[in-house]
């Protein structure tokens, strides 16, 4: 890793960075309950907020959207996906370079490795070989930290989550995304395996907010970095609401009893 | 996605593209009916008409009979093909390069993705590189967007077909050939998830022109931008005649009750 | 495809190719009979004849042999094959670069496509490869269009035999090999949906020289422009008797009568 | 093999290699009973003890700790690694290229291959490949030889191990890790096939102090040129005491009855 | 194929090629009842005796110690290898580059397919790609020409050991190394089916030096060029009294009754 404190998808070696991977990822039923949020320049507004560091989304989101942002939002090249359709081992491959996203102003690069899959292998060839890309383009490296597969159990279990935040390090990303382990004990232990690795939590499916701010301050106190999010917040009737109580979570030490 | 609506593929952002991939893709028992049109220059004859934006075919037909007709005629580059005689896993491989399409005077390029089948991951990784070939090549790209596998249950299906449509803003295609989904609601969700991304109807399987037309001009009233269409036009008597229709439903806001 | 009629493998656009590449692909038990024809030599001489366009051989016995007849025979290089010891999906990878084909002095270059086996992509797409490298150094290609695999009933039943004339047109290969459909019919059926596509007679399997040249003058009475023969030829106790009445059928227009 | 008599991880043809790779190769449940070397930092400050003539980590904790280091520690950058978290054939793919270990100051190269598994082949190819690179770059490289597989019932057992150290020689390594065989009849046998080949011994998972050093003891009298350990130092209360008692096993003939 | 008669590897057109790569292929148990010989250099020198036109060993071994012996022996580099570890489908990879070979220094390449394996067009691809190396570096290609897998029911019955060696001939060798096909009618059907390409006798396991002779003497008659022999040269007491006799049957055509 290198640190990512001088870039721009940190302030002060913490980040919010607002994911929109999911019309891929999961299909446009993310949008249903909140039609308008399906314009990704609707997103693209919400990730305007002074909060938000960062946007990460694929290539032709990117391509189409960003030039109209590019002063506003940085963007972070979502370089690899999969539909939720395909069965099957858990994999992702690469559906854009690295010298692309580069050329059309990234901030920086996002990845996902599933950990544990039948297809790790070829998950960390793909990644190594983007991360080298990276550094010849000066981009840091925002991994997708996510173990699946028939020797994971529970991908939430605080040993898994500790050993996926290991792996960012291991493997020479700048930055972890993490599912939350569930208590302050388990972000504690991530965070401290996780060396000089800032860990980011990841949002995951829609809670209510007290319940999914609660979760955050938890990880912050417990030493983590920020927060990668998107539905938690792009399927909220007020996002902008949302992000003003993340950022004193994350940026101002605020305890959540401060922002409720 | 980059706007199409300065490319011969287009007219005023709206077009029709002819395929005839069929004799690849599913053989020549397509041409039974009318043997004529088994003659790749019969089907060219067709594609002159004015309200043709575009014929879609293999490297093989192309290079053998586009020459003939490259003042009348706009080429769509299938880069990729399977027939029907191939089991297991849908899967279609690049057989053309773009560098070559665009030697031979390619408008556009065509490229089918079966999303959902096992190997979603190969093809998504070629058309990613096909598209940055294309871009290279500063031709659009139209990507045939098509769900099978396990995981699909009905690929005509409205939740499938807005998938299918999204997954063409996502990977950065340039315009989209989708399935009818059956409705008016179906069409406009598609069209909603889709963004800026124009998308196309999908001929499909002859059915009686009155039955065809209504499906194109609910396509249309839903925001559709025209349609990719095989078996309709050339497995017909008239071609000539469905295609005028075409053109006024496409081009001229024509509802079905004027064309009929 | 381009037109073959100003190569060397074609006279008047029409050709008889000698294949011996059944030492790889069906051993030495084919030489059983007439073991002098073990020796490549014997084989180079048969295709010395002047009814004879070329001859389709293997990488190894065209560089030990073809020096010899540089002058007397067109060499087609065959540049994928396989052996009958094998199981499994039915495949032929390449053996042979075009590159190194042309530095010897081939005239066209030969390659085998199994449709319809599970192989059928792979397949695919190295004939493409192929087939760009053999463009760039100007030679023709033919295609040995062979369909296989647990969707092929019947690989001699006329759809299946015009399926693969037409394949030969989609991939762009200059001329087909195809099987013979078992009619006249078959054979026109076949020859119109390969368009201007050159379509040749695959001689399989010995019989009967009365039954074979039978065979031989359905095939160009229904729009035939030849064939490829191998074992009907040089297992036959006299080729050249032979190869004089084919060069009356398929030069001279002459009937099967007339011949024998 | 190339004598790394004078690289800077051999000393007079005899190295300590303390490994920690463990934090992706077995996850972080490997620091719970010593968390504070879930810091990269505390197992280089161990490294940097005079008897230890390098470490072995993988990219990511290299490139983020070695530079504070580059002056105290010989790197071994270790280029292929997975999870145990995979299930399926045993495989470690290539994650770090030669060319950026070379870059960030690397020492000497490691690489694991598990000899016996299916994916034995790809192993032996990825190995050749970096091998050849490592001498382009003109660094030692290390196997760490491991046999593993359906066809290997017990990887501790003499002939197994004193296979695996013939593989490095016949390999192209320059030093091979390989287990202790159970007794120095094992070891001389093992050491006596290797050839010129320098052997090491695997420390393997953590026993009591004394046993160790019987072991390595052992594999010293039978020909052994030393040590690759890592749970076996840093797991430990107090890994400078076990490294003064190796520092005298190794270089300086000493036994292990002096040393206790 | 070129003609090997101007090579090192060959004396008057015949060869004794003493093979050493069992070390990798079958393990250290080969040298169990000679355990002086699982030191290379015993072999190397035994491969200075004059009857011997080359020996193939693997990279390492090579790497090792042949540059002692460049002057005194002919290196036939074997590019390819496996253990006897390894199950599944037989596959040999490419370990060994033909570009590092030369530059050590080699005389020849060889190389091993395993015909029949559903690995066979790996293999015929990787042979043939190597192959082409070779030609460009000038070295004379010696295929160990071995049908394996389901198809094959014995690969000493003469008609896959004639099979055996005509797929020499196809795929380009130079040179191929065939097992003994058991009678003289055997060997004589086998050159015959190979052309020109020279065929030698496969050593195999050690027998009694009478009946190995025996078989030599039988090859050599029924018009085989020489051996290549491993086992039955160095797993015996006296290698050079062997030779000696080996020597005078292939390059003296001695009887086996005059050597005995």
């Amino acid at each position: 890793m290198r640190s990512v404190v001088d870039t721009p998808i940190s302030r002060d070696g913490r980040s919010i960075i607002i994911a929109m991977d999911h019309g891929l990822e999961r299909g446009p039923i993310v949008f249903e309950d909140n039609p308008e949020r399906a314009d990704p320049s609707a997103v693209f507004d919400i990730a305007t907020h002074d909060a938000v560091t960062g946007l990460a989304v694929h290539q032709g989101v990117a391509e189409t959207y960003y030039p109209s942002y590019d002063d506003s939002v940085n963007l972070v090249a979502k370089l690899n996906g999969k539909t939720s359709m395909v069965m099957g081992d858990r994999y992702s491959p690469p559906i854009w370079s690295v010298e692309s996203a580069a050329e059309l102003g990234a901030d920086a690069i996002g990845y996902t490795v599933y950990t544990g899959s039948n297809r790790e292998a070829d998950m960390f060839s793909e990644f190594a070989a983007a991360r080298e890309d990276a550094r010849d383009a000066d981009l840091p490296v925002v991994l997708w930290s996510y173990p699946r597969g028939q020797g994971v159990n529970d991908h939430n279990a605080p040993d898994t989550v500790a050993y996926a935040a290991r792996i960012g390090l291991e493997l020479g990303a700048d930055m972890a995304k993490i599912k939350y382990p569930g208590t302050r004990e388990g972000v504690e232990w991530a965070v401290r395996v996780a060396g000089e690795l800032p860990v980011l939590m990841s949002g995951g499916a829609s809670v209510s907010e007290e319940a999914f701010l609660r979760d955050v301050a938890t990880f912050m106190a417990g030493g983590g970095k920020g927060l990668t999010v998107g539905r938690n917040i792009w399927q909220r009737a007020n996002p902008t609401a949302t992000l003003d109580k993340l950022e004193r979570l994350v940026f101002e030490d605020a305890t959540v009893e401060d922002v409720l």
